[in-house]
């Protein structure tokens, strides 16, 4: 069993930014992920796209963000549980908590904060026949980690959002050949991206392939090849070493949905006073959370963070007193 | 007359970074602050100070900052007026605003964002004879704005909290002496520096001087001595070419408190849905402001800002739909 004062569910940049806050005020932190690194969607699904709201940052990469971040709140030495997803919350008595994961990790707790983001998301995956076998490094991707798995591959990226826009512009100067496969003849992404790609593909650098459906992919052991039908209706095919399917991502907000807390179109109603949810003892802040005028923006919920933790603390020292400190003034204090 | 979009009362990090906000919605923003440069309190009292919790940044220096935020905000081109004090504002009959300062510049506006800080302070001044004739560069400073004033020069601190105690660590590296005198024998300040200069003054590397009384200075034309009564009721003096009495801000409100606004203790009451005052088009953000669960830090009113600046919207542009983007997305294009 894993004591803490608080558990931390999701290690995004808010969830990240939580453990400063507590810190400050002595409490000590224990952060369970879903997904297998700390980051959230920053790690997981744009570490190379630049952030330009992070107040005073004109410009942050994802990850150098979550790097940042993990340099703030070394000095509370917060412990992680990655990979696992939480699963059931049970009170005690004395009104901690008891968190159990799918692989049965127990964390005892006296706070539970949801950070989730947006919940335990999925790829929206395409309907096509054989995909989850080359899925895991075999050739299907539904994210762009790091760009240098796809240098001088051949690969077919899908969609007709941002991400799609992005990164065939991206890889079409690291990979031997990109193509773009869309079901549309315009795209949802920024108008200034799709220039750029139908400009990539008129000077041969993007291979665009429009009013396209993918069909099925083939391969043996590999991805060797991606089918679609075209315009005209014809089936056709395409070499390639990877397919990235970019079709957004599918909110859910999985097993907290049924913990007994306030829920607003999958989003987890908070009181502005100090972020608590309807629940004793558990807060939620970042993009899960809703109250009147929420804005999901990374700046706000490192605002959430600092004020739930003044909260927070009458649970963990039921008996202290609070004093609020300057870090300007009294600098950052290990433990 | 300036014509601008949004007014913004206050130039600290807090209204700086509203200006990116605001410019994220196409809204222009005109700054005024009562003193001579942007930054606020940042660049005012603690310029070379480290601030810790800012997210994202492990340790940042205070006019650090205000230069990365002056970055962030540079492609939606804030004007500004500086060091003169806003004294009236008056409603137009299309509910816009005609603000005039102490100089009579008039900025005409739609909306008022008041991120004053704490107000109009002014440093706390001991009661000796003779003060204002050394003050501006004679002899006589209420802080510190470059240490290098003060190199290899003889210098007298007074006051027994952090930034008396903090200054006097600082300066014993820089000044050719440096004298701290304290009408207490403990200080109120964090323990660690106390303990720090305490150690110092062992080295003979301060000068420490407790119970003791400032009670007037001498000099002629520029600053020579300072007198002070020390722990026998005896009359002593120090030979200076500085005397930088520390004793904390005095927070004034100044005309803020007659426009009509929701005061409380000083503070500007405001709705946590938007951050607006009582006044329609009228938002209070940062230290100056006061709700439910209200901290006083940079990063809370950074959050504010980009909170309020959405409901701003709707009086700058009456006739639109506000459709909220993220940065990552679709990038900062400068107007």
């Amino acid at each position: 069993m894993i004591e803490t004062d608080i558990c931390i569910i999701g290690t995004g940049p808010v969830g990240l930014f939580a453990v400063f806050e507590a810190g400050l005020l002595k409490m000590r932190c224990h952060l369970i992920d879903a997904l297998p690194q700390v980051g959230g969607q920053l790690s997981e699904i744009y570490p190379h796209k630049p952030i330009y709201d992070i107040p005073g940052y004109p410009s942050i990469n994802a990850q150098e963000l979550v790097d940042n971040l993990l340099l703030q709140i070394a000095p509370f030495h917060p412990t992680y549980t990655l990979g696992e997803r939480v699963e059931t919350i049970n009170r005690q008595e004395d009104k901690s908590f008891i968190i159990g994961t799918n692989e049965d990790t127990q964390v005892h707790c006296k706070v539970i904060v949801i950070a989730g983001g947006l919940g335990c998301f999925e790829p929206r995956k395409p309907a096509i026949e054989r995909l989850e076998e080359f899925e895991h490094g075999k050739g299907v991707a539904y994210m762009v980690k790091n760009p240098e798995t796809f240098r001088d591959k051949e690969i077919v990226l899908a969609g007709g959002g941002d991400s799609a826009l992005d990164w065939a512009i991206f890889l079409s100067n690291v990979s031997k050949k990109v193509t773009l496969v869309h079901r549309g003849e315009t795209f949802r992404g920024a108008p200034d991206s799709a220039e750029k790609v139908f400009n990539l593909a008129k000077e041969g650098k993007i291979n665009l392939i429009l009013k396209a459906n993918l069909t099925k992919i083939d391969g043996n052991g590999t991805l060797k090849k991606v089918f679609y039908e075209d315009a005209l209706k014809q089936m056709q095919s395409i070499q390639a070493d990877y397919l990235i399917p970019l079709f957004g991502l599918s909110p859910k907000l999985g097993p907290i949905a049924n913990w007994g807390l306030g829920i607003e179109k999958s989003q987890i109603i908070v009181d502005t006073t100090d972020y608590a949810t309807n629940v004793e003892g558990i807060y939620a802040i970042g993009d899960i959370n809703t109250y009147p005028g929420k804005l999901k923006l990374i700046l706000c919920g490192f605002h959430e963070g600092a004020i739930m933790m003044q909260s927070a603390f009458k649970h963990v020292f039921p008996d202290k007193h609070l004093s609020f400190k300057y870090t300007t003034v009294n600098g950052v204090h290990e433990f």
